[in-house]
C-alpha cells in the first residue's frame, strides 16, 4: 500500500471565499481533517470551514498545551511544545502510512509564521507532504486598509511585536513599509517604538481582517490592547507615476 | 442608474486553482475584463484565465507604453506611464459610470507591488472599487522551495533587486529572512550583495513559482540572468520547538 499525503492547506485571512480553489476542493473532500486550537475553544481554522465538510469526516483537534505560566525562554516551554508537535506529527504520520489523505487546516499561509511548519519539519521525508499556499493575514490587513502596502522600490519589513522595544524601534525607523504581526498585549510597546521613530501618525491597526468584525483604525485612535492576531501597518510611499 | 464596481482581483502566483474562490467567481462571471500586458504579448494574467471566461466577455487590454529607451529616473518615463494609467483609468471609470461591473486581473496580490495600484489611486473615490487579495508571488516562491520562510520572531525583509548594490548589501545583512523581488537582469548585482553579506550559500532562486515550468535552485547553481519575476529567498532560522 502506498502512503497517503498530508496536505498543509492555507485558508487565507479569514473569509471562507478567500481560500484558494485548490484549498476549497481539498477541504470539501477531506476524509481526515486536522487543525490546531486552544483548549476549550472551537479554533479559528475549524470555524472557518464550518458547513463545508463531508458528513463522514474524521476530525483530529490538536490542542496547544497550556503554557501561560511559562516564559517563552524557559526550556520547559520548549519541551512541552516539542512533545506536543511530536505527538501530533506521529498521529498524522500513522494515518498517512495507513494510506489515508489528511488535510491540515492552516490560517493564512502555512509557511509564513504558521504552526503547521512544526509538523512539516517532523513529517517531510517520512511521508508525502504537500503545501497549498494561502492569502496571508497581512494581505488581508492591507486590503482592509484600502491602500497599497508597497510601491516601486519600497522596502517592506515584517516583524513581530514580541521583539524587544529597542529592536522594534530600529526596525520601524529603517524601512519604507511596515507590517507588525502578533500585536496583542505588545501594543503599548509597539506604540512607543513607532512614536520614537516618528511614525505613529502613519500607522494603522487592523483587527479581524476579512471577517465580519473587521476593524481598521488609525493607531492613534486605538486602545491599549488588541487581539493577538491584530496587525499594525505603515504604508510605503514609493514611486508612483 | 447606480455605478458599477471595478474589482481589482488577485490571481495568485500563477496556477489557476491558487486564485481564491471569490476571484474565480468574479473572473467566470465577468462581462467586462481588463488586464495589463506588454505590447505584442498575450499577458501572464490573461493567459492564466484562458478557458474560464464568458463567451460574451468584453476584453480591454492595457498595453504598457514601450519605455525601454528611457531611464526610470527620466521625467519622460514617468510622464508616459502617468498618461497610460490615466487613459486606462478613464476607460474603466466610463464603464463603471455606465453601470457595468469590471474585473481587472492582477497577478499575485493587487496591493503588493502591483500595477493595479496606479488605477486604484485614480479611481478610488470616483467610482466604487473593490479589491480581492491574492496569494503573493513570494508565497508561491517559498512554497515551491519546500521550506518555511519565517519562524518564531524572525524579521522578514522584502526588497526589490532594483535597489543600489550598497543598499541591497545592507538589507541582506540586517535581516533573518529575505525575499528579493524583480530579480531579472539585476541577478549579478544581487549575487554580489549576498556574497558581501556572507549569505550567498543560503540563497535560493525561484523561477515561475506554481507554474508547470517552476524551477528552484540554490543561487550558487543559477546562471547569470533570471526572468524579471524570479524571486530570491533566504529562509529564516528562528525559534522552532
Amino acid at each position: 500500500m502506498s502512503a497517503g499525503t498530508i496536505h498543509g492547506v492555507g485558508l487565507g485571512p479569514g473569509a471562507a471565499d478567500l481560500m484558494s480553489v485548490r484549498a476549497d476542493r481539498l477541504v470539501r473532500g477531506a476524509r481526515h481533517l486536522a487543525f490546531f486550537r486552544k483548549r476549550g475553544r472551537p479554533g479559528h481554522a475549524r470555524r472557518l470551514v464550518e458547513g463545508m465538510l463531508r458528513p463522514d469526516v474524521v476530525e483530529y483537534a490538536m490542542e496547544y498545551p497550556v503554557t501561560t505560566e511559562l516564559a517563552v525562554s524557559d526550556p520547559a516551554y520548549n519541551a512541552q511544545l516539542a512533545a506536543f508537535y511530536a505527538e501530533s506529527a506521529a498521529h498524522l504520520e500513522a494515518l498517512a502510512r495507513a494510506g489515508e489523505e489528511v488535510v491540515v487546516l492552516c490560517e493564512g499561509d502555512p509557511f509564513f509564521y504558521g504552526s503547521f511548519m512544526h509538523l512539516h519539519a517532523r513529517l517531510a521525508g517520512a511521508v508525502p507532504v504537500a503545501v497549498v499556499p494561502g492569502v496571508t493575514g497581512m494581505s488581508g490587513a492591507w486590503t482592509a486598509s484600502g491602500a497599497p502596502i508597497t510601491w516601486g522600490d519600497d522596502v517592506l519589513t515584517v516583524a513581530t511585536a514580541t521583539l524587544p522595544e529597542a529592536e522594534l524601534t530600529r526596525r520601524v525607523s529603517d524601512t519604507d513599509a511596515l507590517v507588525v504581526m502578533k500585536v496583542g498585549r505588545h501594543l503599548p510597546k509597539l506604540r512607543r517604538a513607532l512614536a520614537a521613530a516618528g511614525r505613529e501618525g502613519a500607522a494603522w491597526l487592523v483587527e479581524h481582517a476579512a471577517m465580519p468584525e473587521q476593524r481598521v483604525v488609525p493607531l492613534a485612535e486605538a486602545g491599549e490592547t488588541a487581539p493577538y492576531f491584530a496587525i499594525v501597518l505603515v504604508h510605503g510611499q514609493g514611486r508612483r507615476p
